[in-house]
């Protein structure tokens, strides 16, 4: 992920849901009402159209109608929500602590805000997600896969922009000296006082303006609206400093000198940039390819909050597909074409209107999507969430809007998941240019290019530079060979700007960190000439799937956090076999040592069939302890009775249905491993198994 | 891996070579002679001890015998090691690097010391490495697994004695301030002195001597040795510094204040003992448990060297088997007892006798472990190495002698491997106190014990402090809870200073940063009372294997790095299917099209399996592209031809051997699935399908 995504990435809770929040007249209307005024408005802006009325009062009807449609979509989506169940957070929240999925950092010292710990089945569930994150992309893609230092040199990240950019706007209070995120902080004020009775439409229309753009204001426009709109300090209620930019990097020197200045990295992507010419070397030059990168990555947020999704260290996974930016199209679309995404496009949030459920297929005809390769990738990106489990209803795709695109972007989609803090970036998908690649090669003087051969040789002009080897040798003795190769690399237009320059006087060639004086004497000639070419050579551009390893994981376990009808306080986990933590539980009925044998040989070939297991041995009746593996999300559980030492038989329960089948013990290791690599349904099990009633109820 | 390790830890490619090396006469005698002249200082000690001698007569004769023994030994295995062919590193390196399995990181940039980068076939090894590390120890033991942040606040590392320290010693160039480590820096100063011809043998034996104690020396010794011996800069031939002490931490502050200072982990073992209390609740407080971790750890080396085996970010995965210390044995000791180990005891180090060739039953009955945990650990992490392919004959355990070992520590065996590095630690596994739990209950004043239930209630003195609550209360407010607790939590023997101190003044109580003056009103009483205990406390021990991930990567690929025969240009690798970065290739006989079908049919039939494959498809030959496959060491290989649209069938070549068959292309994937999981020997397929004799002497 790159320096013009900063602002929005994969760290902030994106504001589309904003769009759809702040109209002046969405609460206080009924539905019926709301519909007549969209359908008068858009009457009128028809007539207006009709009649060729002036641009500006169209204008102002159609921003208008754009206000009415989305006071209507939002009362809509607001009573959609209400028949929906929705995550009870507290008890969600007490589950993952109790259990250990994950907890904050260092609490034995009172903790680091922004810092969590997976304990082990956050562990597990992070492991199983990745590894098949692996096999999705990597191997089934042939992806080549890197690992790169998490420590880098500043030089690295001077060149690719985040030294000088990798900022947020800070405000400090100006008595305790407690920071805060401006927009973070004006954006909780505005939303409070929206709230406020004595409000007018006016003034609820503009903050909702302010708020919509919250995300798109720089250091002085903060710091105006936080002076206009009266925003004071949390809790004290302080005056608040002037903002002012914060680097996100975490800062440090590397080796014992204290003079290599060097950061922890801020995202995965530039160690594959760097290693570009390794890569595509490894590849045998042929293009295209994708780099991929799995592993932590560091931003010293100014005020985290929002748990695991806005966190200082992170896990990202991202691919970097190297691609000609003349050819887009991907050979393996069409095993794609018809997976069926919400696409939520910028002119839908625009004009409040819906999402789109249409298949990858029609979006590119429709121009949704610009290009085979955008698709594939978004495909991909929708398989692998559908898989891990997010469910399809709380997935969405959204293209970012004009204001909030990079500029080097052509197009930038990020998977959604709606969670109880509204919708939250898990996946960004940006289509790029080749703005890194420059970078890196521009810092370094060398080219990081990919060659086609072409059908048909290719004339055209460039300028050529001859050098006095002798003098730009004397010049710069050691360093002469790197100068010659940045003089030769350079565009042709700063050539030609070099040699106006040496008409009268030196020039001075900046390559890094260091500047070398050219002196005409050292140049012989600089002309332009005709050459054909048999090669054609270019930058690539960069496609760039960018994952969240654990925003997916929290949005895994929030969306499928359960409560049993029965009994509201036995939560449960829905978490599919493939990437359940533990994928069976082992559980004898009682401590009886008969039963010891039998629970350690089904646990040792569970485990030779590389199923994670756990014995569930403690105390309790076994209602209370298949609550306890239901609670880490064990989709199937083996009990070990009285029976099994007559009958040779032992029960089998499915975590989702409750239900329970009585198997034979040398069925029962083989049984597992179908039901958890889906080879067989718990349905299809039922069938051939009897069903057996009795322990669940015992508890 | 705690602070004691500091100077010989993982970091340290270590000693013990030493001690067979530096002897005055080794290079000098024949071995005959050596043999007389050890058997001949064997009789004088003999007879000494018949004759009842002076203690230090016989010591003079031990030593001296001693000293002899060394030189034959020594002369012995050099003898030994010109038998074997020894790896071509120049070959191998180029090979790593041609092929990218790891390169030095931002060599864009010029490249930093100590980082290296993975490389696609480095990465896929690695994968395969942690995958089954967690399948061997965590899965199999049942381990529970935790990813703690590598961002830790400065209290954590002061408490566990990091700040402190963590450290090298350093001494710089005095004219150009580079910086080196003065122990490396004097012993390779003596190394080099130690050629000399004109060196006595008295003073080889000094010398000899100081290189044996090398990594005992504190500051002061090592800055008298290094002026003794006239050591020198590097290159420069200046001036050394004297030496200071330099702390290895990344050092980082957390959040925009600056004012929380943190670091970058330089073990991830403490994340583990931060978490105990969870995990023992996890683990339903029942004990022996152990937390494991798997991650990156950062060490500012100052001078790096020795390729991946000196790095300044390094995986590690650590296990913290923490146990009752009063009782070490282990349930499942029985299955290992008869794995089979070379044991290089404390005894053996110093006498220069050899290491043991024996089973791990054997060593605890003999005394050389000293308990069952430490065993059973041994064993199961010598069948790990064994597994992903270090070969038996270049690994031994070795154990830390009495100087080198951290004070905590009851015994420490390192996991060793032979490489043209000499041999390098790979895996610590130390039987430890509870050093780090007592450091971090301490700090925080909390408990972090384990309890035990007493079949019989026991009776013992206890001092109890009774506390005015009203005066604490009103003296401390919101600490009073905090303050109540660390009272309650001190020592026995710290109460009773309390006592002493209150009756004349205030006494001074220190939890963490901080201090609170306790005044005489706030306590009521202190006395010593008989207390009735049915429940046992105690403070559990740790048996803590620590592996160097990136060590072992590097020792597996250096082992198995391999030249055919007859043909030295033809270098490959002999890495099991287990870890293997791909598993099989694919490879049409040309680029005829026809073959495309039968490719991509066979490589999705593969991948469906779960067999990461490459279709091998470049220009060159099937001979040349057979040999381009042996170097990254892909174990099997199918070839696609003309024979294959007649016959249906292709050809599967095997690695090690170069031997075809011609095998059913409905046949392959199941067959290449059972050689990669070890179901099949390719004896065994050799036998089942006929044999292929062709394409291979193509190039």
């Amino acid at each position: 992920m790159l320096t013009g995504l900063i602002r929005i990435g994969l760290r902030s809770v994106n504001i589309s849901t904003r769009l759809i929040c702040y109209s002046s007249k969405a609460s206080a209307l009924p539905m019926d009402e709301l519909k007549a005024a969209a359908a008068q408005q858009g009457a009128i802006v028809r007539k207006l159209k009709e009649s060729k009325a002036s641009a500006d009062e169209l204008a102002a009807a159609i921003s208008e109608l754009k206000i009415r449609k989305l006071a209507l979509s939002n009362a809509e989506k607001a009573i959609a929500a209400t028949k929906k169940p929705t995550v009870d957070r507290a008890k969600f929240e007490n589950l993952m602590k109790r259990r250990f999925f994950y907890g904050a950092a260092f609490s034995l010292y009172g903790g680091v805000a922004g810092l969590y710990d997976l304990g082990p089945a956050g562990c597990a569930l992070k492991a199983n997600m990745v590894n098949f994150w692996r096999n999705h992309f990597v191997v089934e893609e042939n992806m080549l896969e890197v690992e790169c230092t998490m420590l880098m040199p500043a030089t690295v990240l001077k060149a690719s922009g985040h030294v000088e950019r990798f900022s947020d706007i800070m405000v400090k209070d100006a008595k305790t000296g407690d920071c805060y995120r401006a927009d973070h902080l004006l954006e909780a004020h505005l939303e409070k006082a929206l709230e406020g009775k004595k409000v007018t439409d006016e003034k609820k229309e503009e903050m909702g303006a302010v708020l919509r753009q919250i995300d798109s204001f720089g250091l002085n426009e903060l710091g105006e609206l936080i002076k206009k709109y009266g925003c004071k300090a949390p809790v004290t209620n302080n005056d608040l400093t002037d903002p002012s930019e914060f680097n996100l990097m975490f800062g440090t020197s590397i080796g014992p000198s204290g003079l290599v200045k060097g950061f922890m990295r801020p995202e995965t992507a530039q160690g594959i940039f760097v290693n570009y010419k390794r890569l595509l070397e490894y590849n045998q030059d042929k293009i295209p390819f994708a780099g991929a990168q799995i592993g932590q990555s560091f931003r010293n947020e100014i005020s985290p909050r929002s748990g695991l999704l806005r966190v200082r260290e992170f896990c990202q996974a991202e691919i970097e597909h190297f691609l000609d930016p003349l050819d887009k199209s991907h050979p393996k679309f069409k095993n794609v074409k018809d997976v069926k995404i919400k696409f939520y496009t910028c002119e839908a949030q625009m004009a409040g209107t819906d999402m789109q459920h249409i298949t990858v297929g029609e979006a590119l005809e429709k121009g949704v999507l610009e290009n085979e390769t955008m698709g594939y990738f978004i495909a991909r990106i929708h398989q692998y969430l559908s898989e891990v489990g997010i469910p399809d209803e709380n997935l969405r795709f959204r293209q970012h809007l004009a204001k909030e695109m990079a500029h080097y972007a052509a197009d930038c989609w990020d998977a959604e998941c709606k969670t109880t803090y509204g919708w939250v970036e898990i996946v960004g998908c940006a289509d790029r240019s080749c703005f890194d690649l420059n970078a890196h090669a521009k810092a370094t003087s060398t080219k990081l290019v990919a060659k086609q051969t072409l059908d048909t040789p290719v004339t055209r002009e460039v300028v050529e530079v001859a050098l006095n080897k002798a003098a730009v040798g004397k010049g710069f003795k050691k360093e002469a060979g790197g100068v010659t190769a940045a003089i030769h690399n350079m565009e042709d237009e700063d050539k030609l700007k070099m040699k106006e320059q040496l008409q009268s006087d030196n020039f001075k060639l900046v390559v890094g960190d260091k500047s070398y004086e050219i002196t005409p004497a050292m140049v012989t000639s600089i002309s332009t000439v005709s050459k054909t070419e048999h090669v054609r050579e270019f930058v690539p551009s960069v496609v760039e799937p960018s994952f969240g390893i654990g925003r997916i994981l929290y949005c895994i376990l929030e969306c499928n956090f359960k409560v049993r009808e029965n009994d509201d306080k036995r939560t449960w986990l829905n978490l599919p076999p493939l990437i359940a933590p533990t994928k069976c539980s082992v559980l004898p009925l009682s401590n009886s040592p008969e039963f010891i044998p039998y629970v350690e040989d089904l646990s040792a070939a569970l485990r030779k069939l590389g199923i994670p297991n756990k014995v569930e041995d403690s105390s309790g009746s076994i209602g209370r302890r298949y609550a306890r593996t239901d609670e880490l999300g064990i989709p199937f559980g083996i009990t070990i009775d009285f029976d099994t030492m007559k009958e040779q038989s032992v029960t089998v329960r499915d975590r989702n249905s409750c239900s329970q089948i009585r198997v034979p013990v040398s069925d029962t290791p083989d049984l597992i491993n179908k039901l958890c690599t889906e080879q067989m349904t718990w349905g299809v099990a039922k069938e051939k198994y009897p069903e057996f009633i009795g322990q669940e109820s015992n508890n």
